[in-house]
């Protein structure tokens, strides 16, 4: 494609972009389609010739956009609020077009440059102290992944370089809360811990991590021969957005050599309201920390930034230099592909730098206390309503909730919540998360769409009224 | 930003794009900035009023376009061709605007299904077997690490689920050409093999690794206790396009139950061509591969397609499953976070169909067969000029030359051909980038820029003279 037919062909997608933002509010929220749907309206096999890009766009109105849920989408309240500012989407879009690619700081200096300058202002924003520094990774799931990895090798003076993890010579144990999100487990598994040597730690009634079961745990494999190596506490759980006590947790961790990783994946944009800090009182004591820009702030998917506040370990574990990515540049730069797992790496930077320049510090701000306040409304509404009930603290923008008829309890209550909630899905009008809280099912609110306002919460507010009045006043069956 | 303004805003973007790509041949390929030039043309604090749009795509011209080495500059011959065909980055913009999320498959159906049908297309295109499945990953980093892991618990019988890698009962040994890319040590070593049990086996004089000699380190390391785990084996090298004999290769991972990853990073672009797919004769014996589609085949970064003969592996190794992540329609479908690292996941398929609907396939056979033209044309005119030689096998589109002028070996002969590499790069005229072959350095000549036609190979050919010519010629010092 010419950069001129590139011209006419990107006018036509950023109109359709802009009338698929302005219109999504009129689409059902969750796909109205069955699995295989999609894969059966297209082709089996390539085009040999080249088609018509007029037929490739006609596709994606015809066969891909009804085969979407809907982030964007006000009446979104499912897992968390993933927004793409339109800002920051431009930005992404730029990165794109650009096509330069971070393999060596040489291979695109403003790329590493710009990485390092608009992940200080993160850290800025989010009131960390000045000896954290930032990297922009694609997800959570990663950034954890690298951080167990690190504590693995600093636990094991560095393994990797001789016998690799079975010459340690005791099994290293891995500590998070029983509600950390399930990327936790995945990166111990992965990173070669093994369950056996993973503690889940209880929680108290507010769902966050008990520190003096840590405690306890800790204590319990040191008299066993284990060697405590890592905990993560979490900002913000993913079903409740409880609250881990990072203090006491920074305190233990201090005390016994554990390296202390913060998920603050979701929660983390809230650090930039002052107000908000108190939920992360002792981050200062993290080696590590990852928030999602991706999640609440408004950068467009992917963009997790990973904080860390001593980079030579990060830099020993990850580094390669082979002579084709050597450059005279190496001794007075940074280059990032030492700080990650991947050695390409995109412009991820530019999404960031053009949502916070576009926005302002001030205009995410307000976004998300306009949210918080809705989410209490939510909250009070919803508590003060028989038979309702709200079912943990709600401190950020999710409310967990769950309808209680007389009568029903047990499996016939998770019925009950499962029904009503899979008819408010299906019906397309809104879409929530259920899942599972004390082992009872229940319904996650997640507010926080970039195009949700109070009038939309208003209004899920009436919908889970009808959908549990028995299915009634749906538009959608 | 409202739909409206990012109409206004995108347009001017995209004219922007379509400029800077028409004129990036007018630009020094490598960036004619220092360090701490960028970050010190930037605000060190955020801004907290929001600022005007005209003022980030101002700063884009005046502080990250000079900062840049232009990788879709026709005289761009550094690492490897990453071409983000613009049909490729509109598909990208699609995906970007749309912001919807792959989570589970009901998270956005149509992000899973067209990811299904596009890299089957693209497995059609390569010629392999339909038992290969693909989904997509960020790099080949990724990748390999996620077959390494795949290997790890594959041979130790699932030791994730139970002890770790710790109790493996011996150590488990991974087997790679001395000539493999750096990512396969990276991730040999974060998976916990360890340095000392991966073993880079000799190559043949074309650069490839000898079958006979990795029959011998995995009977040494049987005779010793050790477990042969894994064998990588690569299609097209990073320093000169070398082709491990994966036939030979196979028959012994098969023989000795070593689970075999092909890297076809880079070439695997190459075998949509028929008559290149003698390189990878014996690939049906893989057990997983990695093909790039990002590299020489033109989609935007990043694009990493990863296929596997048996999912049920890699599932295995990769799945979780929270009650948050549940769906009712979770039998029917596939979720392809249990296929990787990430949980959240893009909707990159867009931009892989977008390029191969735009292109055909004939439209990329044709791209590609220029540049394996283009690349004879400059091994011919290289080798029959004394004092220049052509040091490797040219296969694909790579040239690996050095000028050795009378007297000069060893060291000297060294520094000349960094001295004239870097004459080269730092006068913007073309970007070259050089390597380590047998000890001595030597310059990669990577052709494959979407824009690069034989005149500029032509071009970079009276460029490499005049540079060795003492450096006169050169348009900017």
């Amino acid at each position: 494609m010419t950069p001129d037919e590139f011209r006419k062909r990107g006018h036509e997608l950023i109109d359709w972009i802009a009338d698929y933002r302005a219109g999504v509010d009129r689409r059902p929220v969750m796909a109205q389609r069955a699995p295989g749907d999609v894969r059966r309206a297209l082709p089996a096999t390539p085009p040999h010739e080249a088609e018509p890009f007029d037929d490739v766009l006609r596709d994606l109105d015809r066969i891909v956009v009804p085969g979407l849920s809907h982030w964007s989408h006000p009446m979104f309240f499912g897992y968390f609020p993933c927004n793409g500012e339109l800002s920051s989407v431009l930005g992404d879009y730029a990165s794109t077009g650009l096509g330069v690619l971070g393999l060596a700081w040489q291979s695109s200096p403003a790329l590493t440059e710009v990485e390092e300058v608009v992940t200080d202002w993160l850290r800025q924003m989010l009131g960390l102290p000045a000896e954290f520094s930032g990297v922009i990774q694609d997800t959570a799931s990663t950034s954890t992944l690298v951080a167990l990895l690190c504590a693995r090798e600093r636990a094991s003076g560095y393994s990797l370089a001789r016998g690799g993890v079975r010459e340690i010579p005791a099994p290293l144990v891995v500590y998070a809360s029983a509600h950390s999100h399930s990327s936790v487990e995945k990166a111990a598994l992965l990173a070669g811990f093994g369950r056996d040597h993973l503690r889940l730690i209880p929680c108290d009634e507010a769902f966050a991590m008990r520190a003096d079961a840590l405690a306890v745990a800790i204590a319990d494999d040191q008299a066993a021969g284990r060697i405590p190596c890592a905990v993560v506490a979490t900002t913000g759980t993913t079903t409740t957005t409880a609250l881990d006590p990072i203090a006491a947790i920074a305190t233990l961790a201090s005390r016994h050599g554990l390296w202390l990783h913060v998920d603050a994946a979701m929660a983390g944009s809230a650090m930039v309201l002052p107000e908000c800090r108190w939920m992360w009182d002792g981050i200062d004591g993290a080696d590590s920390m990852v928030v999602n820009p991706h999640k609440w702030l408004g950068a467009a998917f992917d963009c997790s930034v990973y904080y860390v506040r001593d980079p030579d370990v990060l830099v020993r574990v990850m580094s390669t230099n082979p002579s084709y990515l050597q450059t005279s540049a190496d001794r007075e730069v940074k280059n990032f592909r030492d700080w990650g797992l991947p050695l390409g790496r995109r412009f991820r930077a530019l999404k960031l730098w053009f949502l916070i320049r576009e926005q302002g510090v001030a205009g995410l701000q307000a976004r998300l206390r306009r949210d918080l306040v809705n989410a209490q409304w939510l909250a009070q509404a919803v508590g003060g309503t028989s038979p309702w009930r709200v079912l943990a603290p709600v401190p950020l923008q999710t409310v967990c909730v769950r309808h209680e008829p007389d009568g029903l309890a047990g499996d016939a209550l998770d019925r009950h919540t499962l029904g009503w909630v899979d008819r408010i899905n299906r019906s397309g009008d809104a879409y929530l998360t259920p899942a599972l809280l004390d082992g009872r099912w229940m319904a996650r609110v997640s507010i926080g769409s970039l195009a949700t306002e109070r009038t939309h919460v208003e209004r899920l507010w009436k919908i889970m009224h009808a959908a549990t009045d028995g299915g009634a006043g749906f538009s959608r069956p």
